[in-house]
């Protein structure tokens, strides 16, 4: 999924704590620029994941802009479902890569933020039956909690990201689904479960 | 989504009634294919859809054969769910077609196939409460009914149906997620379910 690295001009959007721009690197990028709006991620990036090449900037992704043809390749991993306006970031994208560079991204899938609960429907017994999809059409905000604070997410079709790249340009190179490994399966068994809907949408696609 | 048919040679896979033989050369054809498995619906087709330029033909899919680059314009509605190996399909497609040809074709979307069972789940008033997704990474058959009949289809992850047209070749053109219109949505209300889960998948793929 993820190409050569070797000499190119990285940029993250939603660093986090820095992994993948450690990873870019050490795959020998030029340079890398991390983008994240936490302050605490940031800090803990600096801490553990301060390499020479990299450079952290804490930034609201809406606002940024760069010049034309900066970076070779723009990397964002479950970041994008934050962010209101897809078109709007996919162009800016475009933008910003070079011809033949690649943007890659990770999404929390449609079926996983469509109905908003982000929860299994489960029987009298406690048992998951099901995951369950609604307001699948209807995009836009979805109010949810994660770690007892309020989110808000904002769900997309599978349409939407795809034909956005599409209109703006873009080759769809490859897509992921992540499912669990067999040797996943094995040593967790409740990783089964990550079988039975998908959570994770992985798109490359190339200028 | 669809292409220019003006002095195209057509092949439509899974043909049914003709319908889409008959816009293909409507709509400027040279040559059009019609196959499907069903003598009903192919007599039918003889009856309402018998046009100069349309040969129709009883096969099955799996069984067919055509020299490299007879077809500009493969087209496929709702039928390639009931074949169990969309990669060999996919191979033979592209063998058939003529470079820069078309290749269109619209699945059950893999929501709608996932779990098998394709209905809702009610709550105790018999309303719709959400569209079950289950077993959406266990490909393969689903045994499920159509107006009494058993019928069997063939599961496939929205991975599966993109990378197996990518790994054969084909350039993704655009996709679509059939939804209601705003006026269907105001003439028929019931319509306003089908915002709630996507039903279809259709993709336009070029060689």
């Amino acid at each position: 999924m993820l190409p050569d690295f070797k000499g190119k001009n990285v940029l993250d959007l939603g660093c986090g704590f820095g992994w993948h721009c450690r990873y870019a690197i050490e795959n020998g990028a030029k340079s890398v620029m991390g983008i994240d709006l936490s302050e605490k991620m940031l800090t803990r990036a600096q801490e553990i994941n301060k390499l020479e090449g990299i450079l952290y900037e804490r930034r609201a992704l809406e606002g940024l802009d760069y010049p034309a043809k900066q970076f070779d390749i723009i990397l964002s991993s479950l970041t994008l479902h934050y962010i209101e306006s897809f078109d709007t970031m996919a162009q800016n994208i475009y933008q910003w890569l070079t011809s033949g560079g690649y943007f890659i991204f990770s999404v929390e899938h449609p079926v996983f933020t469509a109905e908003g609960g982000q929860d299994w429907i489960y029987n009298k017994n406690g048992e998951k039956t099901c995951w369950p999809v609604d307001s699948y059409f209807i995009e836009g905000k979805r109010n949810t909690t994660f770690l007892g604070e309020n989110v808000t997410k904002y769900h997309r079709t599978l349409t939407s990201y795809l034909n956005t790249l599409l209109k703006n340009g873009f080759k769809i190179k490859k897509i992921i689904e992540p499912e669990p490994s067999p040797e996943m399966l094995k040593e967790i068994p409740e990783m089964k479960d990550e079988l039975r809907r998908p959570m994770m949408l992985l798109i490359s696609a190339e200028k």
